[in-house]
């Protein structure tokens, strides 16, 4: 049988058991395989293929090279009556993430805010993925993380910054959260990889090639660097989330991490920070709910106007329904995986 | 005499004097009248004019068309340990966010994190500015704001959020704090004036018209509202922004706000947040200064590359030693609104 790109539908729950047996045959604890299997079909359901079981693959191979801990316990290691510090112990982001935003959430019920900071992590996917359970607790939330590096500063030429997403969620009375999910690079490095595989130039202020000349070869911007979004404006956003994930936990810069695109590179021990705020502590709950929701009519009175997130909850719901489309390969990948 | 474009130097003492006197002539109470100056005059320290005692003959007209209440005293009106609401009660800004910033600081000693929201303010200056205590703290500190509405949501044509900054505070052990402060536009609005003041196209992308098209006719910009720096992306932190400092707090919306350049609009009852964050609630200040230092090292590494507010603060010191540098015409209209 060979792959074809005509995706299947499977049940979440049996592409959850396929991805978790896939990581605990490539050496993860239960606790480490669930939490993760958890977050990629997460993102299956979402349409977000790339930070999907489609990772799983790259997290079998950090597995077997030794760039993530399977067997990793994450752990508090300092704590605040409003803040605490995980640490993912060199295993995967996802049970060192769900430790501290659980954390983050019961503290912020009764301090008002509080945060959890993750350091010696791992890739944390789709940044709002971890903002969900804040959500559902009623709560405002903001989650940030840095990556290997991608983008250069403001005025520089070689890559320092990853393209250190920030997420933000906004609990909604009758209808699924509000939720923002953003990396700061002008685009994703996929669109550039499209265009490098059909030949196609690519728009001024996507990139810099290898010796941080501004390029609209696509070839040359995947040797090169990204540029970030909004120039100087992204590059300073992305200095504010690499010093908040990196100075705060004692986690590796993003130029201090192997990329993720190769099995056999060191640990990455970056860092993640996630900030839950319970607007019952600041205006109350029903000045909250009134205010987002008239701000929301407001901004959907504009024709053009789509909610963020929508998009994804719709696909979800679908998802939930009548099954996740995942690319055939992919399912071909897990089970050849899983039977070790 | 008439004034002349060419800048006198004042020592920072005289023009706080100054301005101090200009607003209390105006109908501001020593309390607003200090807080509001202080900050002015900062402003003016760091070149950044625009935010600075230029600013006098706006807040002095607010003053007399009872857009800001002169006389209001600003009061914590929620509390929890690690949160709290301050109300402006419609006074100038700076008052309100002494007393949040204040209050940030010491719930975050304790806590590890806090969270200060401001609402029924004003105009907020320069948002780095309310984070020199933060950092003169210890403290790694955010901040943020909403302003009158000025640029649509991503897709949309009508204006519905401001610039709404952000700034963050980094306190380093041996030199001044890092400072980052930038608005969420493609351009600042000054720019878009410039051109259409020598009657020069403006660069696709820094504007819409009224009528929401994309325009490069600095004239018709003007009329219109300004993009979002890195298109949606700067939407999406502008949204963030908006609803942090307004469904959290209760404050009125940018798109609510009549713009700051009219005299007798409404009062703006605007937003702001503040989060303070002591490093040694989580990885510790060892660590803190050590990853801060490491990165800003390899940062100047790349060539090209200068640290975000140096400028600032080279001119703040240039300003301590010689004084500030201020137009003519700035300080005859503060002479004149100080005698009233």
């Amino acid at each position: 049988m060979t792959s074809t790109p005509t995706p299947t539908t499977i049940p979440p729950k049996d592409l959850y058991q396929l991805a978790e047996r896939a990581l605990v045959a490539s050496g993860a604890s239960p606790l480490q395989a669930a939490a993760t299997a958890r977050a990629l079909v997460a993102a299956d359901t979402q349409g977000l293929a790339s930070h999907g079981t489609s990772r799983v693959q790259m997290y079998a191979a950090h597995l077997r090279h030794g760039r993530v801990d399977g067997k990793a316990v994450p752990a508090l290691v300092a704590q605040r009556p409003a803040a605490v510090l995980v640490d993912a112990a060199d295993g995967f982001a996802f049970p060192a993430c769900e430790l501290g935003v659980d954390e983050a959430i019961a503290r912020a019920r009764h301090a008002g805010i509080a945060i959890a900071a993750i350091t010696n992590s791992h890739h944390f996917g789709a940044a709002a993925y971890h903002l969900e359970a804040v959500a559902a607790a009623g709560m405002v939330g903001l989650a940030m993380g840095n990556s290997p590096a991608a983008m250069p500063f403001a005025g520089g030429k070689r890559p320092i910054f990853g393209t250190n997403p920030i997420a933000a969620c906004f609990p909604r009375q009758n209808a699924a959260p509000l939720m923002i999910d953003l990396s700061l690079s002008e685009v994703a490095r996929g669109k550039i990889m499209v265009a490098a595989q059909q030949g196609k130039p690519i728009p001024a202020g996507w990139a810099l090639d290898k010796d941080g000349r501004p390029t609209t070869d696509a070839q040359a911007a995947l040797q090169g660097s990204m540029l970030p979004a909004g120039g100087n404006k992204g590059a300073m956003l992305a200095l504010i989330v690499e010093l908040m994930v990196t100075s705060l936990t004692g986690a590796s810069f993003g130029a201090e991490a192997d990329s993720f695109f190769v099995d056999a590179g060191n640990r990455p021990r970056l860092g993640q920070a996630f900030i839950a705020i319970d607007p019952g502590a600041l205006a109350g709950t029903a000045t909250y709910h009134a205010r987002l929701e008239a701000l929301l009519e407001a901004m959907l009175a504009d024709e053009g106007v789509r909610l963020p997130g929508a998009r994804r909850q719709a696909l979800a719901a679908e998802a939930e329904a009548q099954g996740i489309p995942v690319a055939a390969a992919t399912l071909e990948q897990l089970r050849r995986i899983a039977a070790g």
